[in-house]
This record gives structure tokens, C-alpha cells and sequence, in this order.
């Protein structure tokens, strides 16, 4: 019997040889491919299905998969051993359209009102110079007679050039009688020299945008001379083999060459998605100039090969607020090597880079007069509060149940999400799949809609305990608890039956209660009340539409009068965006995070109260949701 | 028989395998291995003399080898097969100790009369610094807090980290109660942390100043806080077997990938030096933080890979006047890899680094009032005329013959050097070795003496042809020629007679001629005569001492009163310290740049007129010469 098999793994056609007898997940890590597993290889959380599509192999049966879909050719990685030489097809990640999650109508609709500016003035320049033939009378230096004539045809006083590109000055500045195209980056109030092209230009000058999240990462290459989105590529970070969270990446990297490993697996997915946007938007990544990146505090460590453990040790203290500019060569970063990369700057530990890029793209700081809240709910939420004279920021651990994670029936909002649920009046559930076809399971807005629509047929309790009678036939009882059928696994693409579990259910309200016990906080500790907002701003991986009806219904959002709410969609996306479009972006944000106060919620007293008084459906406090308690059934008991 | 054979190369204990029949020039060039030879492996040029200390080789007879010389063990390695196993010894290139060409007792005696200024302030700076504890209510970053403080502290605004700083920042600023040694760069009025150590500091701060010679190289380590000099060393540069001259690299250049080479070459001789002069010093080279270069604009070039081809095609165009800082690491340069790079600012083709760094350390730019010349005679010979106000400059190609190159009898002023030379009124010669034992040949001032008293006694004629009688015994006739018999092999190191030959006088004739009619053209040019000059400043690698009296009876300096020459050594390493010093020497050295202008000597008629009238001893217008006509013996026929 062969000693070791090879395993072709689809859809990258990436072939390994390993010992016969490897753990399937052990050996589809060593080979580096993205495949999620949270519950460390017991056979109990059901994510790292995969397909085998040829020979066969030894596994073991688990409670996450019924007989009939193992039946089908699928396995929990985990549970299978390598015995032969396998064809696995694993979960498409990378190629995913994950479109749901990347741009706002709002940001569209209103580019007039938000808080950056849409002018295209960014800190790269292209510019067509032509550079006087030398001559015996003058002798001027290439370099002297190219930064001369840069600043006599187009004012810019030039004081550097790179070493990359005095290499190919000579030779660049005797093609085409002199004419040539120069790239520049800003630096102070000088200029500096990053390529030389001869003309006519073989490069375009564009730009990456990026929005590095715990759980997805979204990349759009921009056209800097005129600020067209070209593509735009979503994927998984690939760090999620190392942990869901970031409280788990931190532990994660604690041990030697995991920290290495974590900037590597980030940068990798940075490069999977540029490179797939850049062929969609038919330029090559070596005009790629400028890269903007907005990612949390842990992200943008990581990012950076930088140690986050301080991040989580009190006082909580992250290396940088502002980050120097680095150089894409610097990173491994597959543009430009001489590409600028700018990271949108961190206020503390739990308040990041998503968070000050994505204010950029709200209307916040357009008005002293309007005072507004900003909430993004990603695996942490993030709260801001505030006008354009003064903004208080705080963090609470939500976990990941909107974005997809810590729950058995959640996902990303990826095609086959399911992204909206309606009960009909029989009490009969509907749905809505992104990209059409058979769900895999529900994004955010899907899970809120699932769960206010649960609560208000009555067959949630405001504890979210399944009322087993109401809900009759859809009621399933799954290992340790009941769940509630929301599709028959004869319709679900996977083939399994989709369940929403009581701990899921447990989970969604855990989540919706750390972020609305910290608005209140946030609100209390500055003193104001939720009904002094003049607008609400929601941002987050829930999907392309969070109905905020049902985010009210859940006790998610304060019960304001419903014009007040607006839904966001990737702020940090379209923050990294605008910082990529203008200079004064990247002053203006890096304004706002000088002037953020920053409010540890951990240290304030009366947090667990608040808390533990959100854990309810709408909360505790049924007073604080008057248009929720109106709907309230009979079984919705309410002690006032 | 053995296909291949295995050769240690002493004294680099160097062993390499090479097929049998392979020549032993060519053995040591793949090796990668320092050996001189100019003739192309003819047999006729004699530099490539090896020792056999083990094995026996097959070796052609060499007019250029007595054989009692090669009884005695030596070869000429291009006339050398390899047939078995070899223990061969190299000449000690690296390991030679090139010290009389370093310093110059002139500028270490007049440090309050040149142009440079010797104030310590480079644009690197060392501090200790106490960054305060993060808290609750203070949760600024790591880099914040230390940016804050050292404003606070010392005054300095610091706006850029380098990357490979942030990375080990969080956990330095938490060692030792937060005491840290910050090493910071000066970038325009602003400043860039490059380095970051916990207290007590494990570094000093050091520079590398270095005279990048076509010929040889020269490397300082300085101690930047109190300007000490810690080490010097000199060594061959190793482009050396790719051409004696820089028109021979550039040529040599053309080929696909020989630039590179030339570069690696560069920086390897550089980065041998640094390491020796480093373990001499005492310190680690990532101790070295700064790096200041002069070199000709070919040297400077090649040392940064840039193609310099058009530096010999008109109209003479360099790629750059004044250089971007470099950082050591982009280059491969073996210091700290954040060290700041800085070279010597290039006039034009022909007048380069070397020259503007050298005027700093002359005292031309002191006074308006009093001019003076300017006299660099190295391989290429850069002359410069001016005062504070205003300096015009110009090259001529001098050839090698002051520093070793291009005579048989030649070498740098190297141990073994002859560097002085006197004759005794019986006309019997006597002569000085550099660190005394056998000599091997004779440097640039030793020459000048020869020269000098060979013509002053009438052994010369005025046109450099030998007179055999006079010569008597001493006369050798040798090759196609005749030569005068510096000293017997049996008291030579090399155990080869020392002959200077006819060829060889007609080539250092040539030389001066050059030197003394550019001077001349120079000075037409600007409308000056030479007794108008206040002071006469030469530089070159003639060694420690050359006598100024001898050099003014060859026709090499004009016939001006004595005490107006001064011999300052290697101006272009005192330049690089200068620079190396302070920053205000680095905007000075551009000053004095901005200032050159630049004479095309090629371009101004008379020039051939002028040269030619040069190429007798000491001019054929005697009346140039007046204090050398008293001298003349009658056989130096005069036509007045």
C-alpha cells in the first residue's frame, strides 16, 4: 500500500502529496488553502465541508452531517482521514462574489453630503513632462533637466527620486525625443519620484482600495485620474483559519513565527483579491501607485507584522495612531513597489482604521448643529457619536453573529445568503437568496429579519426561548436543543436542513445586546439621550439591505422615529476609497482621529447592568421600545 | 587522471573545483577573486604573479618572469593551466594596508582653514529618551507617546517611522521602565526614527566615510558623536578586473549584466572594507547609520548600477547632479540596513563626486579674495580654479601612472612602495619603502622623484629618452627598449629586477603633460596666468609625500613660489568625513556643486597645441619653468 497519496484540491487545481493517513483539515492547512473550521476539529461546527470528487476516504460519521448528504460525496474535513489519492473540491472562497457587503446606495445617493470630499486630487500624480535634450553648452544631469522641467511645466517642486527609478532614467528620458511620463507622490509639501514611463504611457495611474475585515476583505481598484471604480473583489481573510475573532488572532500570535504567519496570510489575501481585480479591470498590478488599506486595530497590526498583544493587555495600547507611509515592496504587496501604502489611522485599540476611513463616508462631520450616532456592527462593533466639532468613540465585543460567524446557519453575505426573511400571515416564512438559487444560509440582515420576525409571531419569548407549540411543524429538536426550520435540506444547496438553533438564537441576542447596551452607554456617558440624535448611521457586514424595522423589532437599533436611520453598508470600504481620491481625505482623517475621545466601556460602571438588561427581545426595559411593545403578543410577557 | 581539480586560494582560504586545462587567470575570475592584470593574459604585463604553495602546475615561460623567479615558486597565472590539486597565494589586495594614501597632514594641521566645517552635527542623531506609560486616560500609541516625548525632550519633530522600527516598537518601549536609545534621520526640517534600542544602548553611532576610487578604495568608521576617526582601511577596488581606467568599465559595461556586476564589485570592495574597518572599530557594522561616498561620476554611477554610457558619449550627460538619499539596504551595503546613503554631488561627466567633496576639505571657498587652483591628479585629473565667490572646473585624462597603473614599475602607495626617492651626487639613487623591507615597485611621488632626478642628472633628455652613457651600469635594456635600473631582484620583494623603463617614462610624461596643460588651458580660459594664483591645492593618490620641487622640475605643477603648494593627500575621503560630520558640510558640498561651472577642455581649441607642448620635461617653453632651467645639464638642448 502507497505511503503517501496526492490530493488535487478543486477549484485550484493545487496538488500535494501527504503521509496516508493525514487528518483531511491538517492537510488542507498544510497546503495553505482557505477552509473555515471553528469548533478545533471536533466534527461539531460543520463548516469545513467539502466535496470529494475522486477516490475515496476513510471518515468518520458526525453528529453536523446527516447520513444522506455524506450519502451525496461530502465530508467534514475533520473527520476524514487520507487513504488514497483524493479530488477534493473545497468551499470556493476566494472566488465568491461577496458583492452584498461592498457598496451603500446611501454613499452613492448622497456623495454631496458625506463627511469626505469626492474632488480627485490624490498624493500620486501623473504627468507628461518633456525633457530638454542635453547639450554641450548644458550640461545638466537627466535627473536635473527632468525635475526642472516638472517644475516649469507643472509648478511641482520635485526633491527625490527613487532609487528604482534612477536606474532606468538615462536610458528612459533618450526614448521619444525626451517626452516621457513621470508618477509622483506627495511627501510634506515636495514631491518625490516613484516611475518613468516613456510616452506614450504604457501605465495607467490607479489605485487600490481596501477594506481589511476580520472576516472579509473587499478590494476596488480605482482609476486615480478619474475616480472610476474599476472591479472590485471580496474574499475571505485568510487568517480565519487562525481564529474567528480577533481576542483569538492576538492569542494566536502569540506563539513564534505565528505572527509572521498571520502578515503573510493577510497580505496573501490582499494579493488573491488585487490581482483578481486588476484583471477585471484589465490593468496590470504594476500600475497599482497608491494603496489605501482601513482595517480595525488588530487587522491592521497584523497587516503589518506588527505584535498585537498589547492591543489586548491593559491599558490597551496599540503601536501606532498614524502610520507612516510604507512602501508596497516593503509588504510583499503584489502593485507598484514603489506604491505608496497609507493604513487609515487607529484611536485605540478597539477603535481602528475601519472606523475613522468609514466616517469619512457619512455625513457626520458635516454639521456642528446635527449630532448623529455611527454604529458599525462587524465581529466588534464600534460606536461613534458626535458632529463635526467633537465625536466620542467607544468599542463592545459583538462577536461575529451578523457577519456570518458563531452561529451554525450564518454566513457572510455571500451568493447563497439568504438576505431577507418575511413571515407571510399564516406565519410562514419567505425568503430572499442572494445571486438567486438554493440558500447556503443567512447574512446579518437575513438572521435580523429571521429573528424580529420570530419575536413578533410570538414564537420567540422576549427571552428568545422557542415557543415549541406556535412554532409546530418547523420546530426541530438538534442535539442538546430545539431549533427552528427555516428550509428542508431537499432545498438548501448543501442538502442540509438550514436551522436556526435556540443557541444561535442565544448568540444573535448576545450580539444585538452588546451593541445596544454600548449605545446607551456611549449616549449616557456624554449625556445625551437617544432622542437628541438627528440621525443614525448603521454600517456593517449585515448585507446590501438591513431592514431597520426589524433591527428596532430585535432591540438592535434605539426606537427613533424611523427617518432618522440610515444603512451605510462597508463605510470602511468607501472611506478607503475616498483617502485614495484626495489628499485633504487623508488630512481630514487623520483630523478625525485626532479628535475622537476615546471611552472604555470596561472601565465604566454600570456596564454589566446595561448589559444584561439588553439581553432581552426588545430589551428589558420595554419602555425604551414604544412602537416594539404595540406588537407584542400574549405569550411576550411584560413587566413594566 | 581526474577530471577536476581542487585549488585553495590563499590568503582567503577559498577553495573552488575546476575542470582540468582550465587557466589559472581565469580559475581566480571565477572564483570571483581579486587579481590584477592590464595585458589580457598576454604574459607580458606581469601583475598577475601568483605563488605555487601546493601542487605543481604547468606554466608557459614569460618574458615578463625570470626564471629564477619561477624556480622560486611564482607564475603567471594567465600563463598557468591547472593539471592537479593547487594551493595558490594571491597577492594580499585586501589585506593590504593602503594607509599613505589616507590622510593628509595638511588637513589635519589646518582644520580651522578649510572650507568644510568640523562642528558635529550630522543629520543623524542618538537620544535617549523616557517614554512615559500608557494608561486608562492616556491611550495614546507606543510611536505617539515617543514622538511626543522627543519633542518634548529635545525639540525634534519627528513625522516618519521606518517600518522595520514599528515592528519592534511596542515591545522595546516596554523594556527598561521605557527608556530607549532613538536613533533618528534628518529628512528635510524634519525628522525619521530609523532605530530604536532599550537603554543602555548597545550601539554607538557611527558613520562609514569612503573614497571610491577607479583605483583604490578607502573606508573610514567615525565615531558620529565626537567626530573621531575609529578605523580606516584601503583596499584595490575590485571593478579592477574589468578595466584599469573608467572608460574601460564604461565600456566594459555594455555587455548584458556586466553593469550589474560592476555594481556587485562596488559594493562588494565596499562592504570587505567596511567589515575590516568595523572589527578594527571595534563595532558592529549595524552600528553604522550613515554612509557618505565620494567618487568620480563614473564610480558613482556604477556604485548605483546605473548605466554609464552616456557619461562617454557627447554630449557628456550624467543621470544625476545631486543624488536622493539611499537606504544601505537597497544597495546590499552591509551596515545597519536603515543607514542613510549619501554621495558626493557630481558637476558633470568628468568632474565628479571626489572633486566636490574634496574642495571642502581644501581652503578655496574661504576667501573672495584669494584664488586658488585646484589639483586632483588621480586616474582622471580634475582641475579647479576659484575662490569663494565663484569656481570653474574642468577634466583631462591623466591616466593611471600616479597610482600604480599603467607603468611596469608602478603601484598604489601600498606597503612595499617605494615613496621617495633620492639621488646622491655620485648619481647612485636611494629610496624609502613604505613599512620599510624589500621594495615591490614605486607609487606616484616615488615616481616623481625618479623621474625628477633622472632628468635633473641628465640621465634623461627633455624629451624622456635615455642616455645610456650617462646611465652607465644602471642602464637595462629590456623588451624593445631600454629602462634604468631602479633596484636588483635580489633585493627586491619580488625578486625581480625594478626597471623603470623608456615606456614608462613616455607614460609619465604623457600624464603630467596632461595635467600641467589642462591646468594651463584652464587658466587661459578664464583669463587668469598662473602667478595671479594665491595657492596651488593637489590631491591624488601620489601617497603621503609628494615633493613639490620634484613635481615642479618634471613640469607636472607650474614654476609658482613653493610656499604656495600645498598637498593635501585624499581630498575626496577628508570630503566624505566632512559630509559624514555635519549637515551643514552636506549643504555646502551641493553649494559647492551649484557653484562649478564647467569647462569642456575637449571642446576649447589650442588644446592639442597645448598638450603637446607639454610632453617634454618640464615644458617645451622653457621660460614656463625658470628656477628648472637653472638645473639643465647640457645635454638638455633649449630653444628659446
Amino acid at each position: 500500500m502507497k505511503k503517501t497519496c496526492r490530493v488535487e484540491f478543486l477549484p485550484f487545481r493545487s496538488t500535494h502529496s501527504f503521509a496516508r493517513g493525514t487528518n483531511l483539515l491538517e492537510a488542507v492547512r498544510k497546503a495553505g488553502l482557505p477552509l473555515k473550521s471553528t469548533c478545533g476539529g471536533k466534527g461539531t461546527c460543520g463548516e469545513c465541508l467539502v466535496r470529494v470528487e475522486g477516490g475515496e476516504l476513510r471518515s468518520r460519521a458526525s453528529a453536523a452531517l446527516p447520513q444522506e448528504v455524506r450519502d451525496r460525496g461530502y465530508t467534514l474535513a475533520c473527520q476524514a482521514d487520507i487513504e488514497e489519492d483524493l479530488i477534493v473540491e473545497l468551499p470556493k472562497f476566494e472566488e465568491q462574489s461577496i458583492s452584498a457587503v461592498v457598496g451603500s446606495r446611501y454613499f452613492e445617493e448622497h456623495r454631496d453630503r458625506v463627511s469626505g470630499i469626492f474632488e480627485i486630487n490624490p498624493a500620486i500624480r501623473k504627468l507628461r513632462v518633456s525633457v530638454p535634450a542635453p547639450s554641450l553648452s548644458d550640461n545638466s544631469s537627466d535627473l536635473r533637466r527632468l525635475e526642472r522641467q516638472i517644475q516649469k511645466e507643472k509648478g511641482l517642486r520635485c526633491v527625490q527620486a527613487e532609487y528604482r527609478v534612477l536606474k532606468k532614467l538615462a536610458a528612459t528620458v533618450r526614448e521619444q525625443q525626451g517626452v516621457v511620463t513621470a508618477v509622483l507622490a506627495k511627501s510634506g509639501s515636495d514631491w518625490t519620484l516613484i516611475d518613468l514611463q516613456p510616452e506614450p504611457p504604457r501605465t495607467n495611474l490607479c489605485g487600490l482600495a481596501c477594506d481589511i475585515g476580520t472576516t472579509t476583505v473587499v478590494c476596488q481598484v480605482v482609476d486615480l485620474e478619474d475616480g472610476r471604480i474599476l472591479s472590485t473583489s471580496a474574499g475571505f481573510n485568510q487568517q480565519l483559519r487562525c481564529g474567528e475573532d480577533v481576542i483569538s488572532r492576538i492569542d494566536y500570535s502569540r506563539r513564534p513565527g505565528r505572527l509572521q504567519e498571520l502578515q503573510t496570510l493577510a497580505v496573501q489575501t490582499v494579493n488573491a483579491l488585487a490581482e483578481r481585480s486588476c484583471r477585471e479591470a484589465g490593468i496590470s498590478s504594476d500600475e497599482i501607485y497608491s494603496v489605501s488599506l482601513a482595517g480595525n486595530t488588530t487587522m491592521s497590526h497584523l497587516f503589518l507584522g506588527l505584535d498585537p498583544r498589547f492591543i489586548r493587555e491593559e491599558p490597551y495600547i496599540p503601536t501606532f495612531n498614524f502610520v507612516p507611509i510604507i512602501k508596497a515592496s516593503e509588504l510583499g504587496l503584489k502593485v507598484n513597489p514603489e506604491a505608496r501604502v497609507h493604513l487609515a489611522p487607529v484611536v485605540g485599540s478597539y477603535v481602528g482604521g475601519d472606523i475613522t476611513a468609514g466616517l469619512l463616508s457619512t455625513p457626520i462631520l458635516r454639521d456642528a448643529q446635527q449630532t448623529s450616532l455611527f454604529i458599525d456592527a462587524g465581529t466588534n462593533g464600534e460606536l461613534v457619536v458626535g458632529n463635526r466639532d467633537w465625536l466620542a468613540t467607544c468599542a463592545c465585543s459583538a462577536g461575529p453573529a451578523f457577519e456570518g460567524g458563531g452561529t451554525k446557519c450564518g454566513l457572510p453575505a455571500i451568493d447563497g445568503a439568504i438576505e431577507a426573511v418575511s413571515f407571510t400571515r399564516s406565519g410562514d416564512c419567505e425568503y430572499r437568496v442572494i445571486g438567486g438559487g438554493k440558500p447556503k444560509g443567512l447574512c446579518g440582515s437575513g438572521l435580523v429579519d429571521l429573528l424580529a420576525g420570530l419575536f413578533v409571531h410570538g414564537y420567540l419569548d422576549r427571552s428568545g426561548k422557542i415557543d415549541g407549540e406556535r412554532v409546530g411543524k418547523r420546530l426541530v429538536r438538534y442535539g442538546d436543543g430545539t431549533g427552528f426550520l427555516v428550509e428542508k435540506g431537499a432545498r438548501t444547496y448543501w442538502g442540509r436542513d438550514l436551522i436556526l438553533t435556540e443557541k444561535d438564537i442565544a448568540n444573535l441576542i448576545r450580539t444585538k445586546g452588546a451593541v445596544f447596551s454600548a449605545c446607551a452607554l456611549l449616549m449616557k456617558n456624554i449625556g445625551l439621550t437617544f432622542d437628541q440624535l438627528d440621525a443614525v448611521h448603521i454600517a456593517g457586514g449585515f448585507g446590501q439591505h438591513l431592514d431597520i424595522e426589524n433591527a428596532i423589532r430585535i432591540g438592535l437599533l434605539p426606537d427613533l422615529e424611523r427617518g432618522k436611520f440610515h444603512y451605510l453598508g462597508n463605510t470602511s470600504l468607501s472611506g478607503a476609497y475616498l483617502i485614495l481620491l484626495s489628499e485633504r481625505n487623508r488630512q481630514l482623517v487623520n483630523g478625525i482621529a485626532r479628535k475622537m475621545t476615546y471611552i472604555e466601556l470596561n472601565a465604566e460602571p454600570g456596564y454589566m447592568n446595561e448589559y444584561t438588561g439588553s439581553l432581552f427581545l426588545p430589551h428589558t426595559d420595554i419602555r425604551l421600545f414604544p412602537t416594539v411593545k404595540k406588537l407584542l403578543k400574549p405569550g411576550h410577557k411584560v413587566e413594566e
